[in-house]
């Protein structure tokens, strides 16, 4: 499936700063980019940072002088979603876990999973079925926080969110995360291009590693784990920021938007995903 | 009802400090202490604070010197527990609250319902009668909190159990009491000798404002309602500590007992209390 | 001093709610009303509550349908603030408060003096004088914690000042309470109208018991003590909100005004106050 | 400089779980072990894991049933304390830091350094030399924050202390990291075998990224840079526990020791740390 993928960003850069923008897609074996233009006005030197072992692409610039800043990015993205079946997936025990899987077991600064320990087990661990489990653990955050911009902040972490019961979709992966690791299910951050995103914006959600497969899961319903483009995998909304900024700068306005070339396409519904489980990183010689 | 009450407590003070206890049971219509007894050993001479407009019986004493210093307490105490039909029992309009129970609508250190609203009403919002409201708030806390001593700290409120999922009846109560007020029902901390309480203690529980009567619940399920001698009501746990210590001293150990005097009492069991409501503390002339 | 105030708020009340106000100054030995009026447009029969032993009073109105709310209050003020000499205010140890005061020891929802002991004790511990204690607690959060709008919200609390830096005048003064309190100093949340602030609006600042008055400190240095005029003395600020809301509501916008009647009049400075203490309050009989 | 490691540790296994210790140096261009021996009783067979790109060596074994374990290992280790000069180290810009040090850059678990940014501007960023900024924050920290045994608990991080003022190295490591990080000199925790420590345990406290050497900071003043072998690299605590549990096992008890093989050895004192600065860890090629 292509998607055309494009944003537009102001930020006011208020002092000399490094910033560093997490908005291309990954380039994985189910992600190719087809073509890309990344544009700052006025003209900056970008760096292309690509990381290991995750492949986030960040571009990192600096501005010297004080002034205003546009960022204008698009490209033309080939997806292969992975089709899933979910009786297929069993659970990757902790100790045939690899190295660039065992990190996304540990808590990181906005998924305390370890606070999270008797509330995972309690509500979740008696479900047998480790896909399973994520959907209750996807459904019941669905079924019990709210989604209202304005009520958390970049403060606002997994361990408020059982009591604050509201929050955004940056809220809503956070706690799924750390409900995942705290049942010893690898899971990580995931940010990206959303199809038919209303209002139209980044999107975040989770992926839970399930049988050798990052498998997507978002709590908000607001998207199709089948209309996401990838940007960012990383431990918490910490690691793959839009823009993570050394000094000072702020966003005065952001457009974003995510279409899909192929005009027969259709996100599949939440009734079809208790079937169907899709993934978009299938690391190589996974362990299933 | 007659119960025989008992503490004894040793402490060991490290500078000189005023201590300020709350082990005496509370005056009201529905307790009568027909005889009590308070030793210090060594020798000090209390000052005894009943405060207003709560009855809370507070005995002060000022040590001078380091030292290890046993508190002796023991009482007869006449207790009418007023046994109520919850299907008489109002709620009681915010604009309707005297002065007295307005504040039991507030925040408090450990009980911070102005967090916990969104909680509060999409859990037991929807419930009709303020009694059986609060009875599956109560419900709720056993069966979602496990009694664990030692996973919490006296830094522990209501804030953080809903995520740690775990707590003594001082975090049962605390939880409760802020879920109570978040759906405008004054709450308040109740400390007491509890009989059957095993192992022996002081007990914390809460009580709801609920048609003109303070009634009682236990989320722990460790102390029967009509069971209980009623010594300390305050916001918390910060108003009525067993003792509020200005200076250095820490306890050493402490053996609390609870005896009824009649033996053919009998405690009421959960299924009881389904249909019936305890009150130790009906203010007068109260709007019911 | 004669003082004219005055606020208009809106409100948008969207479900039936009870709203209790606190916008009328206190009348103490040092605050006479010489004439006030409140008007709510819609018209609201109001109902006045006088808080034992502290005297705030509160309006309390039913709204019964969706509106909007327009609250105007007005008043002339007499104060006498009361000049004191700091070398005479002693410490008044724990053991000689009287139960009014004996509260204002205790943590409450925004001041967690449990938790800030070692701070205090760290850092004011050693300061011999009570009021040079308290001054210099006032003088450290002036030069430490940062006024900023917007960077806290109705949750922040006193635990977090130290580590966030910033806040608001709530913020400052809570940190203040909870300080003076772990030092065994009663202190209570102070909310007023307040001569020359700028942008005009509702003030918070904090008193200390000291030498048997309420002596008052303003850690924003936005306000002269002698400048103000006592609406509220509570815990903290969940005692004395200027509206607090049972039911749905929110503030839609509000002008606040404070006019001191003699031309005269000037506003103490800070090198000032090292030398003279302003208290609003002193209670009867009060142990000095 | 020869070093002779050894712990003894033993834990009680109440479910089948997973271990993951992190007891074994690293090896580096500064370390070299020369020998080295790991038991388990009973015996285990365990999986090295060394991790890319910290060199982080975990052992990762299976317990299958309900049992006491021993741990037993002890090494032979020679480590090149490279010696500094302060005055030669610069800071590193961002935008010349390569994707091995971005990620000390980013908030985690235990050190929220976007929540510290204000305190740590505000105390330190006036300091002219990134070495003399580190050392300052290393002081500050030790000498507002005690160490204390018992007063923190694992879920106690960097936000916390500023507030609390006391801890263990654990904390006293995590607040230094977040310090560094909201300056934006890469930091992370480093755990260790360390000479002279009393009581004898294993060590933590952190490194900062300065003139492209991971420089040694201990806030503790418990250990000599120069006496310290490098267990662990990581984010925070979260990343290099002594042991990672997936299932349920208890510490019964620990004994850990480091004898200097070179009877001559001295450790630096905090006068000469102030010329002098210490690195475990030089990145090749890094940008000095």
């Amino acid at each position: 499936m292509k998607f055309r993928v494009s944003c537009h960003i102001e930020y006011e850069v208020t002092s000399p700063a490094t910033l560093l923008f997490n908005i291309r897609p990954r380039i994985t074996s189910s992600q190719k980019v087809l073509d890309e233009s990344l544009v700052f006005t006025p003209e900056h030197a970008t760096e292309l940072i690509i990381t290991e072992p995750d492949h986030n692409r960040f571009d990192r610039i600096v501005v010297r002088d004080v002034q205003q800043l546009q960022v204008d990015y698009q490209a033309t993205v080939e997806v292969q979603h992975q089709v899933l079946n979910p009786d297929m997936l069993r659970k990757t025990a902790p100790h045939k876990l690899d190295q660039r899987e065992l990190p996304y077991l540990l808590a990181s600064r906005y998924c305390q999973s370890d606070r999270l320990g008797r509330f995972a087990w309690k509500k979740f661990g008696n479900i047998s079925g480790v896909y399973e489990q994520v959907l209750k653990i996807t459904e019941w955050i669905h079924e019990n926080v709210e989604y209202l911009p304005g009520t958390t902040t970049s403060a606002t972490s997994a361990y408020d969110t059982p009591t604050e019961c509201a929050g955004v979709c940056r809220d809503f992966a956070h706690l799924g995360i750390a409900l995942c690791r705290a049942l010893t299910i690898p899971a990580r951050y995931f940010t990206g291009y959303a199809w038919n995103l209303n209002p139209p914006d980044f999107h975040a959600c989770f992926e839970a590693y399930i049988g050798g497969h990052w498998v997507l899961f978002d709590p908000t319903r607001l998207a199709s784990p089948n209309g996401l483009v990838n940007i960012g995998a990383g431990r918490d909304a910490a690691d793959v920021a839009v823009c993570t900024i050394f000094g000072m700068a702020r966003t005065l306005n952001q457009s974003v938007d995510c279409q899909v070339l192929d005009p027969s396409f259709k996100g599949l519904t939440i009734e079809e995903l208790k079937d169907t489980a899709i993934s978009l990183d299938t690391p190589p010689n996974a362990e299933a």
